[in-house]
């Protein structure tokens, strides 16, 4: 369980206090809102504030006066056309707050996206706690043989152990060690911005991220995508239930067009195109490399 | 007065919907909510959205659970300090998004603020309103002498008046002619996207603006600076009347530390030491170039 | 002719000093450099500086220590691979600036594109030249009937005959009495920055453009498009045939993936893969909007 | 030594290919270009490329069609005012690629600088090397007893040497456990995007990483600066030295106007000028916190 009882009292105080607004409100955030939502063994994503919901998208690609247009149908129909053609500006127009607590190396990939704001904990100041991510025996994945850049099937028996064995032991020593570097007991004890080094990247860090809508998506785009890394993707999915219940319009166009939708390149259309008019399509004559025409095949039988 | 009833209606139908929120609420904010705030004959500033309070830029800070610190006065001190150090990520967790009607060579000059979202009222789809900037008499100002990038005193007399009736009469014959173009009454009626360029760049537009509190007091720093063109400064000072009503701390110190504060050279550090030790330093044995003399000078005097 | 004697000379000067460099150098892009291409009546491109090449994008994405890979033909396949995967970090490595000339319309159009560097001529500070884009006849076309932000067929007779009067009459009155406003012959002088105001969005200015391969290709993609509004699709065009000397590679995965290729949604292709297996969709059973259907037939058929 | 022999003549092979060039060049940066400049134990900053000179800013500042300036003077002068009056985008103009080899630690505070390009060696995709940051005795500091976020003497005798093992002994054990768990000799072997979580975070990374000369500057002022962490200290150290090689006037001028200039704030001034005109200003009627009277007492006595 990721939260003290005093950060747990924390939370509750700020869900006690509600006030008026006129903002653009949605009840399924408000619901969200502040409450900790496990990713990982110690990791949660917190929603810390929201601005917009899916009129406001509406709104903002009009330049309107009032609320976007007249009707939720209407609404509805512009989001699609506008995520349809790619405008980016009016998704913009929507922000999202979280706070994460994550692993230190999956917070290395997350922070690749440039296009967002982030304030995360100083290990230059503070203490880092004792927290580390230890994979479920099921999530112990094997390198896989066919990607370089993937993992295949879980781990078994001994060897599964053995690292296990390993991750446990090496984290705690180093923290260990880490807490005696920087004891000032009998000693002068070690600057916290040196001794942050012995730690690796499997302990927890956490941080403030804020981001739009249509960056928010991007990142979703990727990393709940099946080749992204099982550490990073639960966290994408887990922001994607989140997603949905803030502008389930833009939401279900986002499924529709990017989520499940595919880019084909001129070559695939037009082996399309060909193999609509009848004509026998093989890699051989298809144009494309050995990669391509895989990937194609994919997509065809999905 | 630049709001037809209609979008008074829309407004007014926007004040009347209050809702409850979990989110942090700034009083002063929603009394601005979606009201028009003029600026230059026909310009505006409306407030549609914000994200966060002081409170806001201490919690992400210190990457807290709940509200960011304790006690009223550590916020200022902290968001003060925060300030000096040019701390920028707390201030970004903030962010405000306005509707602004304004003249396209104000627009011109906006935009090169990259780091903002914006969408633009379209000219490409929709029809251009009859509204031009036409200055007061007192802001009809003469090229300065002194400064290629500058204006002196108000012209006077004839060649005032023949100005406004250049302004006046070029901007209502563009617009005639505009609209003649595209008009479908017996003809094929020019496309919107070329009819447009026939208009010069004291029409007005609007656009949405959504900016982080950290980019939004960059702009307001150059914008509201007395060496910044009348026609954006106007629009930076209504601005400022708000974030002072948002944030109030993280704008005190912002006043206190950017606004009236000054960059002084290594050069300038060691004048003032040298004049502290009791040294008459003139501007030959300065080190300073004469325009460096006179910027130093205004600081010393102000 | 866009360019004074002055100028070329300038261009000439430049074009004679050759140096060495140890830098990626490429032999399409060194014929290019400083020269004007000409665009619309008065516009022009120029490629000021480059950084990278094909082969710096792989070398950038192995992290290399000497050139990316060691074959030609591994460089090619690598870079179809990262455009086909939606890589973008190894064709920021890549860096082109320009010098364009081009009306202000489309100057507002090009800026809304953030993600680059721009230094824009200053009319606060000097004064425009009387340059003015009047379209050419086949260019001068009515608004689409279909498209609100498109056009149709071009203009005839007196109509078009009695556009351009306007635009060029409205243009020359507008640019007389700037130079009216702004002369200090016997008057104080319109200050630049207020008198500029009174001139039309078809006149010309010019700037300073840097920008990526990434984001440049993004740019290429939405205003090479055959959507995009004309004044700005000739841009893109000619820019496309600088890149395609610069970085063949890739501008070559770029029009096969990009420019050439589509994205179908989720319902999209699932239609393909019914349509494949011998059923018979039609717009009612598709599970799409109109517009959808639309565009979906035109991919197919293309 | 961080290079290999293989890595030395892939340099050397890069540094024996000269061509020419029309483009801006600058024989300091040539002579730089490919070598790795040695950082930490086994870090380095390497030029890979560069765009753009002193004269290239002013080309940019004035949108020329030649060089931006006649005179070298004149250049110098233009470029002092630009860094004064806080323009950056001619600064922007100007952009420098670098392969940096650096501590995990020291990246991760880096790449919190957003507006730059970045390309990291993937530990997912491939692994790492088993090389360590291990401090010299010397910067073996202790944590600071007056600032949080700071260090003090390094650590002296017994203390010093306990660390030195901690950081030596659980590095090599990470790194043995690593190799271990990836390994594929009699077992299946772990997924190298999990087994790199048990390394520490002073194991070297590197990456391509490609910044505007703004932004470059930006990132030298606050990671040059004295209260950075010295281990990070040490790279802008090293760039510092880099952009004065190339760059000369605009490094001079950010020298005098940035890294030894100070920005004072409204109350300072008002200070400064009291103690100008012979008052007496002390910490008590001075207006300020004590934080900053400490900070005004060290500008003023530098």
């Amino acid at each position: 369980m990721p939260l003290s009882p005093e950060q747990s009292a924390e939370i509750e105080a700020l869900r006690s206090q509600s006030a008026q607004t006129l903002r653009a409100t949605v009840p399924g955030m408000e619901a969200h809102l502040y409450k900790a939502f496990p990713v990982l063994d110690h990791g949660f994503v917190r929603v810390i504030d929201y601005m917009g919901d899916d009129a406001a998208i509406c709104q903002a690609a009009r330049v309107s006066y009032g609320k976007g247009t007249k009707s939720v149908q209407n609404d509805e129909g512009l989001i699609r056309y506008l995520m349809r053609h790619w405008h980016s500006t009016p998704f913009e127009m929507c922000e999202l707050k979280l706070h994460v607590k994550l692993p230190v190396f999956v917070a290395r990939q997350w922070i690749r996206h440039r296009t967002a704001n982030v304030n995360e904990y100083s290990a230059r100041y503070s203490i880092l706690d004792r927290e580390f991510y230890i994979p479920a025996p099921e999530h112990l994945a094997a390198q896989s043989e066919v990607n370089n850049q993937g993992r295949g099937q879980a781990l078994e028996g001994e060897e599964a152990a053995r690292v296990l064995d390993y991750l446990k032991a090496d984290s705690m020593r180093a923290y260990d060690h880490y807490e005696e570097m920087i004891s000032t007991e009998g000693q002068q004890g070690l600057a916290r911005e040196l001794a942050r080094m012995n730690l690796p990247a499997n302990i927890y860090t956490q941080w403030y991220w804020k981001v739009d809508l249509h960056n928010l998506l991007h990142f979703l785009r990727l990393r709940a995508d099946s080749h992204a890394q099982y550490e990073i993707r639960v966290y994408a999915e887990e922001m994607c239930k989140i997603v949905a219940d803030w502008v389930p319009f833009a939401f279900k166009a986002f499924e529709d067009y990017r989520m499940g939708g595919a880019t084909l390149s001129a070559t695939a259309l037009d082996c399309v195109r060909r193999m609509l008019a009848g004509e026998s399509v093989t890699k051989e004559n298809s144009g494309m490399s050995a990669g391509e025409w895989r990937e194609f095949q994919a997509v065809l039988s999905e």
